[in-house]
């Protein structure tokens, strides 16, 4: 029985499939780089049937986060500003139109929420490894004030493109993943042959552990937010790399299997992806209507789009990706 | 010279307009059921050259909301949770970390916003007009919990088709259309004409005025937010419901002329479009680039994406609205 | 066996004990109305020893509440603006003094808190029963833009006078009182007797029923707050309102017992307490401290300091009480 | 005409007049060390009519407060959760109370607030200089998650003393001072003589510099937050060190006199009270009432209570200070 994997492999790995000063000294995209014109036109050409299917979960108090925790993440907070209720009380134009009833009545509301509490892309600036961030920039890059390198704005005009679907637990015969499964290359390769389809350059690819099936199955969200998880392991590392895919996104928290296979390192799979590669991660995408959909249609690829919010300075972004088939 | 429009003209073309039960008695979905699955593969087919233009504000406190004001609405509120100072410093492992370092540091953050405060899609929950929303919904389904009928997330999987974009001040040779000017019809159909283009069935149909040319031409947001604005006339009402567009969105605060045309009502585009139509209405919309880009393509018409975020009963959602061309 | 007490019992406790009117027709103080100046003068006497004991509970995301639930309350969240790490990582000078190095440096933060999840005053804006509030305001009196009657404001300059503790456990003998225990008149003259003092007009009674003493025993909140509780009793309204007390505080969530005695009505003594007699209600005082402070001291009665933040319109504050002995 | 004081008068002063070390290297109160137990009998024993004024300014979206500004503060925002409205139109039932009606309707709010956009106490770990705050903790001690030393919670049992309001625009037979003036030592003791009252040992020193009256007069706030105001210079260091007050507040936004009378140093009173000396600081505090009410008590000294809210590791606090004559 070999050692666990460790930093040590993390570094290695890191230092393979490093794209620090690929795209020049000043890059903030990273693999959004792949994704090219050509691939946007192609990818709009695989929609023939106009269907479109939406993967942003709800955004409301009944979110996957347990609570405020060290990271601080709760579920997003919904107040009204104004609503139908002074509209029946009659208290609108008084409190709203400074008494002055013009027939118009309207509503508002606010929202509270940490970007990264649901159905989210990680902006670069999310992880540093060694004091760094994605092509080398110093932790000075973000302060209180936010990310003054690689934030979540990069990607508002490049989430365009040839999404994939890998469906791991359809092509393992199995509703779900269950926790602490480790996604292998070969896993993918396997749904790909399976599915009839490749991953390539420039793709939005979105690996379906089905954990949001088991979620609902037991009807509750339990530890899903930090806890043991199915997601991608180390071995699927040299697959994301040599795809040189745009972006990957899973239903899951944390989109690496977790326990983490590296007793002493914490998700290094964001280290490598996301500090080394310039990788933007989705996580908590709700990948079970889409897999539905992919289902009936018999395809795995649609055109893919997932524009973050343009957040200056952010360093995640909710958003409603959508799948046109 | 005739007697200024009142709130009896807004009824009239409220009731000639008004799809209050068109598409049955339960629905939520006003125009967007004009859009269909043939529309969305026709529009992806638009899609030639790859290029994407987004049209979402930056979303932070330089944004065009000029205080609280009656109705409530800020500037979006941006604060870290952990950022790359907490790395500089040394105390994310002792204070995000439980004082364990296992190699990875991460940056979280938290926003804070009135969700029609900058780049947005009106819900149609968003204006009442004598006690009623669109398709005779009460008062009583927008609590303080938010809205249960015509809420924000009909529209997550919805929003993709073809967008056309009429360019009125370039249409009228000149830079930006000034405050109070009320496009009309005439108006919008010689931008038709002179960009070779028409609006139709289940098109997202963006109207440019220019004021945010004008805002950036004079350096600040002045009363951008309330105060005197270009936008459309009453006398655009019958080509916006003739056309059975999906939806309708503008780069101003109001979408409609202010000062309003009716000097005894309050945005009567509202009432008439929201309200009877059920219309979905697009705000603060920044067109400029896409109009640079329309000029350079010499083409008005494109794939539009531009999905809400799917917040529970919400009355509005801030987006980053994409056109691909 | 006797039929539990109903809404019949609760309407007549609260026709017998009303105080509409008793204090003018636009009172908005209610029984703020019983501390006169001679009672502030008197309640200063009893400082003799400088001992200084705080009520307040850490305002942070490790309070009471356990999410947001259908109340919507959740516990503190405090975010920095700016803080020490963006010293050590020289980030400050940069992104909060427009890069002007003028020696200083500054931390700022921001809380969002529910005005009612820790200690806090209720204000008499905060409940309503068959559609009025203390002193017959009516629900359009509190509309989205909070309270024009009966907010929080009018205890500012009226919180200060003699505190009385009753530590109805020491009475009993047990160190704290078991959830659903309700409390008597004969428990509050018990405890009277016992410590030698005697609750009258214009004091701040402050009803010590241990349950924070068991929560901290078991070391979690579980369902401290909305969940079983020891409380006030219908029994004790005779008491609380014949001794023309200014206001009256407890450790618990809710004041009164739960689950209420009441099948069919929900916190009777809010609908009395609040509604009819205008009693001014604070909940989640920690009494602990107090409680052993007295213990030493050999007194229950003190000074009391205890206003409510100035925030308009508001149904509810936080505080942080202090007893002075 | 000498040169204007700089950097190096502001370590000189720090240095004289540093606290660092005196109560022990574990210290985080500052001169709330300097108030004894017999201070606060004695200052119970000044309460003679009772007459209570509040000091806190209304905490609302009309608040000093211009913009988020560089330093991202922003004035109160003040939500509701559920209101009277809700109760008008029935829909408080459905939507909070789960469909079950038992007699009782409740409303309940929520605030977002910078801790320093009001009256408030500025903690010691408000200010930094040179990397240190007061007693000589590093800026790693106030990181994202906030302050672990010299934080608000300090004061919430130790602010009940003696104070002494010091009027200074009256001594100068003026409404107020105007920004710019720089309040000298002789002009606090001219006030102690004029009003036969001499601050000492274990004091709350309120200085009045009226702005506030002159805000008023003028009808809006202006730059009132960080724009020129009369405030306390450089001469007055001497005095408030040498009386060995506990505590010292003004009803401008910033303390000091602004424009600084140091060129090359921002808020040097700042650097020299909050981290050499632990000197608590209070800003914005209403002091109108207050000194109407001292000319018609024809005394300057009180009760004073003011404790911070608990916040956990914050660095400031909103309050309602309070005077009780």
């Amino acid at each position: 029985m070999s050692a666990p994997p460790t930093i040590d492999t993390v570094k290695e790995l890191g230092r393979r499939y490093s794209n620090w000063g690929r795209w020049g000294e000043s890059d903030e995209l990273g693999t959004l780089n792949h994704l090219t014109p050509e691939n946007v036109v192609e990818a709009a050409g695989l929609v023939r049937t106009g269907r479109i299917v939406a993967m942003g979960l709800p955004i409301d108090d009944a979110g996957p986060q347990s609570g405020a925790g060290a990271l601080g993440r709760f579920n997003p907070i919904h107040l009204m500003i104004r609503d139908g209720a002074d509209v029946a009380a009659g208290t609108m134009i008084r409190d709203f139109y400074g008494g002055d009833d013009r027939h118009l009545r309207g509503t508002d509301d606010v929202l509270i929420m940490p970007l990264q509490s649901g159905t989210q892309w990680d902006a670069l600036a999310h992880i540093f490894f060694e004091g760094k961030m994605y092509n080398g920039y110093g932790p000075d890059q973000v302060s209180s004030k936010g990310a003054l390198k690689n934030d979540i704005t990069g990607g508002c005009d490049r989430m365009i493109g040839r999404g994939v679907l890998l469906d791991v637990p359809a092509a393992r015969g199995v509703p779900w993943l269950e926790p602490g499964y480790a996604i292998t290359s070969e896993d993918l390769e396997e749904c790909e042959r399976r599915q009839g389809v490749a991953a390539g350059q420039g793709d939005f690819v979105l690996v379906r552990t089905g954990q949001m099936a088991q979620v609902r199955d037991r009807g509750s969200w339990g530890d899903y937010a930090g806890g043991p998880a199915p997601g991608l392991g180390l071995d699927a590392v040299p697959w994301v790399a040599d795809r040189e895919i745009a972006a990957l996104a899973t239903d899951t928290w944390g989109m690496e299997v977790r326990p983490n296979e590296t007793p002493d390192t914490n998700q290094p799979l964001h280290i490598i992806f996301l500090v080394h590669m310039g990788l933007w991660v989705g996580e908590i995408f709700d990948l079970e209507p889409l897999a539905l959909a992919c289902a009936e249609e018999q395809r795995w690829e649609f055109l893919f789009s997932g524009p973050p919010l343009r957040i200056s300075r952010a360093v995640g972004s909710p958003l409603t990706p959508v799948a046109v088939f």
